[in-house]
């Protein structure tokens, strides 16, 4: 709280996002296989380098040269937690974030119990997840029904702001508001659009920005803020080239359609536009369009 | 035959789209690597909910909560195939529809062999495969190299029926057209286009909107037949998109172009608009536009 | 050198994208997660059919069929190298060209190891890599950072040419200017453009087209050469999309944007271009627009 509270959250993730831009951090994930394509696509777009590595004989070594590491269990084995923990525990060793995305965690005992040992083992700096699976993992409520929260916790702060402090981490619970808190502050986040639940991955993309601004900024809140408002905002203006990208009834283009339908904007569009958006945000975008304040 | 075989397919197609939409079944996949990302923004974008899992230790439990199961050994390992059998018998357990896509059957012994196991070991409600892959396990002609099929069977309507009568099972081969027999009934359908040959995974995306529509509706026949028509004509109106998105010669458009090429349509341009069109469609677009009879 | 030397580059590179169309190869790859769908999308768009297949188990039956194989170690584990040299030694054994793309190498000791294991056990037809990739793989300087050159080699004609020779393989380093060598004779090719670093995948896409022209054409340095020209062009085209999709400021299509950004051209866009330029490109465009040279 105190002095931190008044920071300017808009401000902080334009500066953020400038230093990453300049330092290209490397972020290592450990990550499930629907997403690697776009999460490598989006570390790129908001200026870090990418690099997935999974194998237990190189994972120490690749994360030693990353500024942060993404553990995300979307498509888990044992095998591969064993290789998120190797690699977790030396990034501990040097101080570097760990990122962690409990997917389907609530949905079988398997994600459950491997997200718990990975927070029992491990030193997590961001746990970025749907409702329903950081209440899964804080025994608070919420239901997951695949990958997806069909129950939400009934007090999402409350949630965040008690597991944080109880794990000594920052708890980002993303949804139609992102809540994130670290134990006592708590910044909430408007950013963001309907359109993200179309596609598959956009939480572990949300994952991976977070991860981005983690590599530049020792304020773990600040940076869990700062790569939501980022992605959110980059959504919004997504969603936005979708109201004009359909030609107005009755006019040349539209009457010359052979269908007669309108062209469609939709989930395939969204996602252009998005990585388009993400990669061309500006620091006035970032200031003016920040819906996000202190709780 | 019988009663059935006055169903309007159009309107049958609609319905259960609807169905789809309202209930938000999960489909679980175990699927190959190349098509993960692609299939489960297939599901969300029919209305669907997609999970990817494949720990032997987590299938059980991951595919009671499903409404169906999508088996495809695109990218298969011996591993992966007993973690199908486990995921299937518990689908079969349950009474969950199992859909198998046998991608490469046909190209070597263990593809082949892989897919007659999973075929003879569980219950399948559909069977969706090109037809060098449907040939090979029927052991009716038709070759495969990699995933194509490069000499299609002679009579896929014989095919189609013997195989599905044999096995018990519904039995689709796609194609320029798609045939689809329960071993009694046959329906024919000539949605698609030849764009969804440019482009990677388009057969695996069937097989997910056949899963989709087997979620909501207990003839296989029908659900099967319903999943094409909608994809064949969402491929359809994507092609439509490019038709007009390139200007007519002469216009301002074109000539202000600097390497005076005309914008290109193409498979990357298709994809997009495919997506966009499956998540667009209408029941009016379906009952105008299914191309989809019983022989 | 001699008489292959004065070879015109466009031409040769027109023809054999010619020859890849009509005999449409298999391209057999072993590659990493994160680029199979691009690599698979990026082999059907040139004109050549994909298969990923990795089990050791079926590897040997697979690459029987196949026109070249692809070796991209890029998310390896030990199990997988095994994989990959039970496909290159039966692709040896046949005569299929293998190309290698050494993923990383440099980053960890592992990929290092494997690389060069590949090189050493396997007659490798076209290595293609990053300057500090295969800097590293041949001891002549280069640093590599996740999978990204940080420095590049200092004389990459130098490099690539004593590689080769030493190795007696083409080497192919890709960059702002590709090299290409098998030892004897140079080529540089200049075509590609700026957005391509704003994606993942491109240097595996890139390998994969040098995999379809070694599929048609035994003189690997014009293979590779022509892989890279033809890649690099699409690039161009692509680009060249961005620089009017965007409309003129005062503009009716301008003004009528709600947010008053201009609609973004960025790398979704850019990726979306690139496939379809890729699948559009014609022997004239190739012919005007190579810009390829004999050292």
């Amino acid at each position: 709280m105190a002095s931190q509270s008044t920071t300017d959250l808009g401000q902080a993730t334009a500066e953020m996002l400038a230093r990453i831009r300049q330092r290209k951090p490397l972020l290592h994930h450990i990550t499930n296989f629907v997403v690697m394509n776009d999460t490598a696509n989006v570390t790129l777009h908001v200026g870090a380098l990418p690099v997935m590595a999974h194998a237990r004989e190189e994972v120490a070594e690749m994360v030693a040269a990353a500024g942060a590491l993404v553990l995300n269990p979307g498509t888990l084995t044992p095998e591969w937690v064993e290789a998120m923990l190797i690699a977790g525990r030396r990034a501990n060793e040097l101080g570097i974030p760990v990122v962690l995305d409990p997917v389907g965690a609530g949905a079988t005992t398997l994600r459950t119990q491997a997200n718990q040992r990975l927070l029992r083992q491990l030193k997590i700096a961001v746990l970025r997840g749907n409702s329903g699976e950081v209440g899964a993992l804080a025994g608070m409520g919420g239901v997951v029904k695949g990958v997806e929260s069909v129950v939400d916790v009934a007090d999402p702060v409350k949630v965040a702001r008690d597991f944080a402090r109880q794990q000594g981490i920052v708890v980002a619970i993303t949804g139609k508001q992102d809540v994130i808190s670290d134990g006592e502050r708590v910044v909430l986040v408007d950013n963001g659009d309907p359109w993200l639940k179309t596609i598959t991955g956009t939480g572990c993309m949300a994952t991976t920005m977070i991860a981005a601004f983690c590599a530049v900024e020792q304020d773990h809140l600040l940076a869990a803020s700062g790569g939501l408002i980022a992605f959110g905002l980059a959504a919004e203006l997504a969603a936005a080239v979708g109201q004009v990208s359909i030609p107005a009834p009755g006019t040349a283009a539209m009457e010359s359609r052979p269908t007669g339908q309108p062209p469609a904007f939709g989930p395939g569009s969204f996602k252009v536009a998005l990585f388009d958006a993400l990669y061309n945000l500006t620091a006035e975008q970032i200031v003016a369009g920040a819906k996000a304040r202190w709780l």
